[in-house]
C-alpha cells in the first residue's frame, strides 16, 4: 500500500522525536499499521538550525504554509505550539482536506469547538491524544474503551512540572522556589513557568478531557483554577502526619446540579494511587458507573513519550482513510449534534473536605470556639492537629480537616474565624481530594 | 441510522450484565456511538430460569444456532465460556459473515489463530477486549495507543481470585485454605478454581497479551506456569520484612534470545505500582521504548467490569462496518503476514532475582558454605535474613535474595545446597518481579 505522508510544523524536540521514532521503529509500525508513515516536509524557524534527528529524506522549509498547502502530504502535525499561528495553519489545513494531528492542548482547549466543527464539515480528523497527559493513551480510553459507562468523576496529576516540584518539596525538604528552579535547571520547567505552576496547563487538559468524559463543551475559560506557587513546606509536612500527600489536581466531577471543573492543591489520601505518583510522572484515575474506578499511570511529557501518542494517532488516522465518516469516533467523544450544554459550578458549590491551618494566640477557649463555628454549620470534622508554640511568640497552630461539605459553608466559617480576636493573619486553606480507587 | 443487532450466547451474569447496561446507559452509548446497539436474541441453556435483566424485547432460546443463523442479527457475542462448543460457535457466526465479540480468554488463547484466520477471510472481526484484565482496556491500549512503541516487557495481576486470596493472606494472616474457602463464599473464586489458583486463566491472558505486545503467535502451551496453592504464610512475612509484596504474576520478557513466557508468585519491591494493588483488583506494566513505562489498573472481573469491556467492543464493532479491511485493527495487533514466530525461552533461561528459604541446623560455618557455593557461580546476593531456632529444634531458617541471574546457575546451587549435610527438607524458592514504574 502507498505510504502515508506527513507534514511537521515545528521540529524542536518533540517534532525530532516524532521522526526518529518514525525511523528506529519504522518496521515494527509498519507490522502494525499495515502502511508506512513518513515525513516528508517540515516547517522549522530557522533553517541553519541542527536538528535532533535526520532530515536528508526530509523536504525543509522556514514557510509552514509551503507545508499545509503541499498536495503530496496527508497528513499535517502541528508541533509548534500557541493559539494564534498554530489555530491559522491548523485551519489552513483543514481547508485543504488534510487531516491533523495536535500535540497542542491549549488549541484545542481554546479552539476546539471551532476546529472540530471545520474538520467535521471537511471530512478530515484532528486527533490530539498526545495534548493530555502525554504518553498516556487517556484521550483513547475515555472515548472509546469506557463508551458503555457513565462517567462520574476523574481526577489525575495533568502536569508533570507541577508534581515534580511537589515532590522535591515533600521529599528534599526544597521550598516552591529552590524545586522550581531545580525543574528549570532539569528541562522539566520553561524560563516562564506561569502556565505549568498556576494550573493553566492543567486547566487546558481538564477542559478536554471533562468534555469527552461528560459530553459537555469544551470549558476552559469557567474552570476554577489555583496553582501551588503558595503553597507552604509546613502544609506539606503537616497534611503528611495526617495521612495525606498533597498533590496538584484536574479535577471533573458530574452531578446532578452541575458540573464541578477545578484545578488546584489537594491533599489525597496516601494510600490513593494518585498519591503514591511522583517527580514529572502522570496519572489519571477515573470513575464510570458500569466498570468503577481504573488509573492511567505514565510519563507526562518529554520527546518519547509525546512522540508515541502522536504516532498512535498517525497510526489510527491510516485507518481513518477508508472509513465512513459518520463511523469515525467523534472527535470530542460524543457525536457533534449530541453534546449537551452543561452548567459549571462555581467553586462555593463544590462538594469536598477541607483543610485549614491558622495561628491563634495561644489562649483558653480558642478550640472550644472554633468547634463551635464549625457545628453551627454542620460541618463535621476528620481531624483535628494542634501544635504548641514553638517560637518566644505565643501562638499556636492549629490543623483541621472536616468532612465533604459544600464549599460555600466552609467559607462562610473561615471568615467568622479569621473575624476572631485572636486569630493571627495568614490563613492556610487547601481542599481534600478523596478519590478512592 | 440502523440500530446494530445482537445476539447473545449466554445470559448469565455477563451477559444480563451487558443487556442492562445496554438499557441503563443506551441513551449515553447511542450519542458516543451514533447507532443504537440492541440484543434481539439471546440463547440459554435453560428457558425456564429467571435471568438478572428484562428480556422482553429479546427472542430467547435453547438453541444457540438459531442465534448464529438469525440473519437479523449483525454482531453475534459469545459468552458460554470453554473451548469447544465456543469454538464451534464462533466459527459458525464467522462463516455467516457476523461479526463476533467474545469475554472468553480460554478460546481465543487456544484457538485463536483458527478463529483470526477464518475471520480475516470473511472480512469480519473478532473482538475479546473483556477477555484480559476485565474492565481494563488492555488490549486497546497495547494494539493501538502503544502502536509507536517496540515493547520490552509487561507484567501484570491479571487474575483477581488469585490476589484477592493472596491480600487475605497478607493482611488478614489467613492460610491459602482460609483464603480460598472466603474468596468462593464471596464468588470470587469458582467451586473448581484450578484455573485460577494454578495460574491457567492467568496463562491464557498472557498468551493474548504476549502475542499482541511483540508480534508472535498465541503460545499459551510453552507458558512456564506455577500456581499459589504452594505459598506459606510465613514466606509471605519474610518478604514483608525484606521490602517485598508476593503477587501472582504473568510476566512477558522480550530479550534478544527469545521471549520469557511466565506465570508464577513473585516478590515485589513494596514501591512498586503492582505492589499496591489489592484484592480482586487487577493492574498490568507494560514497558515500550518510546513512552517508557505505562500502568493500568481497574476491575478485572464482575458483571459491570466485563459488560463495560463487552460493549465497547460493540461500538468499535459498530464503527468497523464501513472500513476497508486492510485498514482495521488487526487481531493480534499486528498485521496478519507480519507475525513472527518466537522462541520462547525454558525457566532455566529466565533471568530475574530469586528468593529461597532454607531450614538448616544451626551449626556454625552453615552462612559460609552456602554465600560460597553461590559465589562461585558468581550470584550476588541482594539481602539475606537469619531466623535464629524459635522452638526445641536447633534448625535456624536462612532466607536469601539474589540479585538478578540466569535462572539454570541458580537452580545448579540450590541442588548443591539442598544435598548439604545440614540442611532439611523443604527448601523454599519464589522468583523476585523488579519491575520499575
Amino acid at each position: 500500500m502507498q505510504p502515508i505522508n506527513v507534514g511537521v510544523l515545528g521540529l524542536g524536540t518533540v517534532g525530532a522525536g516524532v521522526v526518529r521514532l518514525l525511523e528506529v521503529n519504522g518496521n515494527e509500525i509498519t507490522r502494525r499499521a499495515g502502511r508506512r508513515i513518513r515525513v516528508v516536509h517540515a516547517a522549522v524557524r530557522d533553517l541553519e538550525r541542527a536538528r535532533d534527528c535526520d532530515t536528508a529524506e526530509i523536504r525543509m522549509t522556514d514557510q509552514p504554509a509551503d507545508v499545509v498547502n503541499d498536495p503530496d502530504v496527508d497528513v499535517v502535525l502541528e508541533l509548534i505550539g500557541g493559539e494564534t499561528d498554530a489555530y491559522d495553519l491548523v485551519m489552513a489545513a483543514i481547508a485543504n482536506g488534510k487531516h491533523v494531528v495536535t500535540a497542542n492542548k491549549q488549541l484545542i482547549a481554546i479552539h476546539g469547538d471551532a476546529i472540530f466543527a471545520a474538520a467535521d464539515q471537511k471530512d478530515v480528523v484532528v486527533s490530539f491524544e498526545a495534548a493530555v497527559a502525554g504518553g498516556i493513551p487517556i484521550i483513547k480510553v475515555i472515548r472509546e474503551s469506557l463508551a458503555a459507562n457513565h462517567i462520574e468523576w476523574l481526577a489525575g496529576i495533568i502536569n508533570g512540572t507541577g508534581n515534580f516540584i511537589l515532590s522535591q518539596m515533600m521529599f528534599a525538604g526544597k521550598t516552591f522556589a529552590e524545586a522550581l528552579a531545580e525543574a528549570q535547571e532539569l528541562g522539566f520547567a520553561e524560563a516562564d513557568p506561569t502556565f505549568d505552576v498556576e494550573g493553566i496547563d492543567a486547566a487546558h487538559k481538564l477542559a478536554i478531557l471533562a468534555s469527552i468524559a461528560f459530553g459537555i463543551p469544551l470549558s476552559f475559560a469557567k474552570i476554577y483554577t489555583q496553582g501551588i506557587r503558595e503553597l507552604q513546606a509546613e502544609d506539606i509536612e503537616h497534611a503528611a502526619e495526617l495521612g495525606y500527600r498533597i498533590k496538584h489536581l484536574g479535577i471533573a466531577i458530574k452531578r446532578e446540579e452541575g458540573v464541578e471543573l477545578r484545578v488546584h492543591p489537594a491533599l489525597v489520601p496516601e494510600q490513593a494511587m494518585l498519591a503514591t505518583v511522583e517527580g514529572e510522572k502522570n496519572a489519571v484515575m477515573v470513575y464510570a458507573d458500569a466498570v468503577g474506578p481504573t488509573g492511567y499511570y505514565g510519563a507526562g511529557a518529554g520527546a518519547g513519550p509525546t512522540a508515541s501518542a502522536v504516532v498512535a494517532d498517525l497510526v489510527d488516522t491510516v485507518r481513518i482513510h477508508s472509513i465512513d465518516p459518520s463511523g469515525r469516533v467523534p472527535h470530542l467523544a460524543f457525536q457533534p449534534d449530541a453534546i449537551n450544554p452543561a452548567m459549571i459550578l462555581g467553586h462555593e458549590e463544590f462538594v469536598c473536605g477541607h483543610y485549614f491551618r491558622l495561628q491563634v494566640a495561644d489562649e483558653p477557649g480558642v478550640m472550644a470556639e472554633i468547634t463551635r463555628l464549625l457545628a453551627e454549620m454542620e460541618i463535621s470534622i476528620e481531624s483535628i492537629l494542634q501544635k504548641d508554640p514553638i517560637d518566644a511568640t505565643d501562638d499556636a497552630a492549629i490543623i483541621i480537616v472536616t468532612k465533604p461539605v459544600r464549599e460555600g459553608y466552609l467559607l462562610r466559617v473561615l471568615d467568622q474565624i479569621r473575624a476572631l480576636p485572636y486569630s493571627r493573619a495568614g490563613l492556610v486553606h487547601l481542599r481534600v481530594a478523596d478519590f478512592a480507587d
